[in-house]
């Protein structure tokens, strides 16, 4: 029910005079054992999800939030503390009882205890990772040596495996031994003696098999799978096309060496749109929700494009000032300039958006890239030609002559096509140099529109009205 | 692997030498039992992913795709089919022998069934239903009436589900039943004797728990779910707070109806983001790939927003000419035109696009609304001050007097907090009055920016420096 999110603040109250209640704060601030719970706050705690758990860690008073943890399952407490911003996780970690912080920390998914590490200050890091289980930290060294937008930096340990040679009553019973260790339940993936890959079978497959068959019988050969170093566009992708829950990832020599689950791509997926998003609106892409970036961090990733906009867009006065003779001769001219403008930026805004999106998605491709451009000609000269209509029209209706409205019309055509083009093209050009396709968006090509516009507009009166200058 | 993406068309060639080697088309085409494959055939065939099988059919001429459609297990080819556009399914599978049709759309997942059912014509629709088996005509109709973007129109039947008196071991052997025909094996949902979902457990605690176990006293009797109703970004946003695989979907009296399970939720969040960046770009949303949308679709998508900007941009030109006579004292007010207009439209861009995607990905509740107003009013008056200055001086940097560049600057610091401010406030109050927030968007926002803008400007000029008109 939906209902129960709305209620975390009772929520949160509530747990706050179980915890008082029964003591739990003197427990932990005087280092004892919690023990096992009274049953009335062990009711109220074992229904919660760890999502819940991290809603209720907010609301209450920083005080009782680690007595929670304190009296938490450490498995509990684990996941809840995933959902909190790191430099919180830090916080309240840091603040436990040197056993506690322990007994979470053993048992983090791998991927969120790497995240962590990765996030806070190495100093901090170093604290945490002598909690880390001696026979884990090599591992979760590896994890951190990825980078964070790679296939390795979205991986976990946490998966389930079994060797070609085993039975399946041998992998159930694998399974009984590591499944609270196991992230993903739908797949278990064979492995040769030398760690290779070397197939995939489903754990439906494995409970519906006679207990004695062989996993290479039942396996599937042809593994979908990752290379560490990848992308976490391309994991996202592949996860999203094929309808896995989860893909194995395998370093050079084809040997497995984690998953990636399909939770992680929706945050991936998401990441990715965010960041696009940010950068179609001129904002320099930042990784917190919009309410947690501070005003100073906010005006940090805004002033910079406006600035570079503004440099850019300088050149317009330039251009205007160069042909001063001719709007001094006809003043109306000016009058049309912001729409001029506006409807190039706009039209090229359209068509950047739209190669923009098809390109993140992986709709295109390097051969489509002159059918697109091919495709968005075509589209400015339709949109340029109604604009150019409407706009002639609007010309004579505030009284200008015919030759003003034909100039208007004839530069709204060009200054259409000449956006649309290039709205497509920058952004293939820089994915082509290695840029991220969403930095050539509506703002920058908004910008060009006008320059490119203001110089045929001019041009356009020289030729059509006659204006010298 | 992903090699083999890139392999398609030699995979699809052959097969379709395979195919026609074995004398598979001749099969088909007299009407004869495909029978068992020849092992050659079968082993690259049993190796497919559905996805793959996808990519080979499209890679394929037209009769062989329907040779392969059937000589594949009715499983493979329902799975693959899922993965093509709607017409090409509904053209595909109509084609088909008449046994090979029922074979098919018997083992179709609900969820693609009724996706098909729903984007092809009635009629078209109607032949396909006639084919579904008896005992699920009644479900798959039920399921046709969601609303597409509801949680029912995304939900499937096939999960699986257990009673509450039931114990591990009966859970087990109903599994080994219905495994086949179950989307998610994460979890078994728990109904009481009305069918009301009373609970959840994982299949590992089913697998993990003593065989005599009843169902009841291990699972999780708090469970999050969704009402059939709902909008699917509710689900998107349930599925991927809680990182779960799989939700319920319940109706008015809390029955279970189905599960959204998470791959389908990565196609919801990338078509919202979609959709959004369409209409940030000033697109109406269209619902196909850019590559597969025509150029008639296009135009259509792509007029209409550029029509109403332009309608309300042309308030532009009536500002203009009604302070004809300030212009014309002093044509080098003009030369900072764009730069004005572009600056404003630029920080509107940035605060209404960021604003956008937080209420998108739920981070901003109408509690936010003042707090982000408030904040934009002072990021507007920061960056605005920056700005100003800069425009100072480029104003003095062009020869112009100091009274033009305060006019200049004073006008950009005002333009920019009005700019972020409308940015802000706009999709709030349009989600407030039910409207999609991505439409007020960067293009109306730097509309509605320049008409403010030089309203602004032709004051400040008669103010600061003194003109008349």
């Amino acid at each position: 029910m939906i209902d129960q999110l709305l209620q975390t603040p009772e929520l949160a109250r509530r747990i706050n005079d179980l915890l008082t209640f029964y003591g739990m704060a003197h427990a932990y601030r005087s280092g004892l054992e919690p023990g096992p719970l009274p049953p009335e706050l062990d009711d109220v705690l074992s229904e919660l999800q760890p999502y819940d758990i991290a809603l209720v860690l907010e609301a209450l008073p920083e005080p009782s939030r680690l007595v929670l943890l304190y009296v938490l399952e450490p498995q509990a407490a684990a996941e809840a503390l995933g959902y909190l911003e790191h430099d919180q996780q830090y916080r309240l970690l840091d603040h436990l009882p040197e056993r506690t912080i322990r007994a979470i920390v053993a048992v983090m998914p791998s991927d969120a205890l790497v995240d962590l590490l990765g996030a806070i200050h190495p100093n901090q890091a170093q604290e945490i990772l002598k909690r880390v289980p001696l026979e884990d930290v090599a591992q979760v060294k590896e994890l951190l040596s990825y980078p964070e937008h790679s296939a390795g930096g979205l991986m976990t340990f946490n998966y389930l495996s079994a060797r070609t040679e085993w039975t399946a009553a041998q992998v159930i019973d694998h399974f009984r031994k590591v499944a609270q260790n196991v992230e993903n339940v739908n797949y278990v993936y064979v492995v040769d003696k030398a760690g290779r890959l070397a197939g995939v079978v489903s754990l439906r497959d494995i409970i519906l098999a006679a207990p004695g068959v062989k996993v290479a019988e039942i396996m599937y050969a042809k593994v979908i799978s990752i290379h560490v170093d990848a992308d976490q566009e391309e994991a996202a992708r592949l996860l999203s096309q094929y309808d896995f829950s989860a893909i194995p990832v395998v370093n050079h020599n084809n040997q497995m060496v984690g998953i990636i689950t399909v939770d992680d791509i929706i945050d991936v997926v998401e990441e990715e749109a965010t960041e696009d998003i940010q950068l179609i609106g001129g904002t320099e892409p930042f990784d917190k929700p919009y309410m947690q970036a501070g005003i100073r961090e906010l005006f940090g990733k805004r002033i910079g494009w406006l600035l570079v906009l503004f440099l850019a867009e300088s050149l317009t006065g330039s251009i205007m000032r160069s042909y001063e003779s001719v709007l001094s001769q006809m003043i109306a001219l000016t009058f049309f300039i912001p729409l001029l403008i506006d409807t190039g930026g706009n039209s090229g805004s359209q068509a950047s958006t739209l190669v923009i999106r098809a390109m993140a998605l992986g709709e295109v491709t390097p051969k489509d890239y002159f059918t697109i451009i091919w495709r968005e000609i075509r589209l400015g000269l339709l949109l340029g030609a109604v604009m150019g209509l409407v706009a002639y029209g609007r010309a004579l209706f505030m009284g200008g002559s015919m030759s003003l409205g034909l100039t208007v019309a004839f530069t709204i055509i060009m200054v259409v096509v000449v956006s649309t083009t290039a709205g497509a093209t920058l952004p293939m050009i820089g994915k082509r140099i290695g840029l991220d396709p969403a930095v050539f968006s509506a703002p920058l090509i908004t910008t060009i529109a006008d320059g490119v516009g203001l110089l045929i507009y001019f041009r356009m009166a020289q030729l059509i009205i006659g204006i010298g200058g």
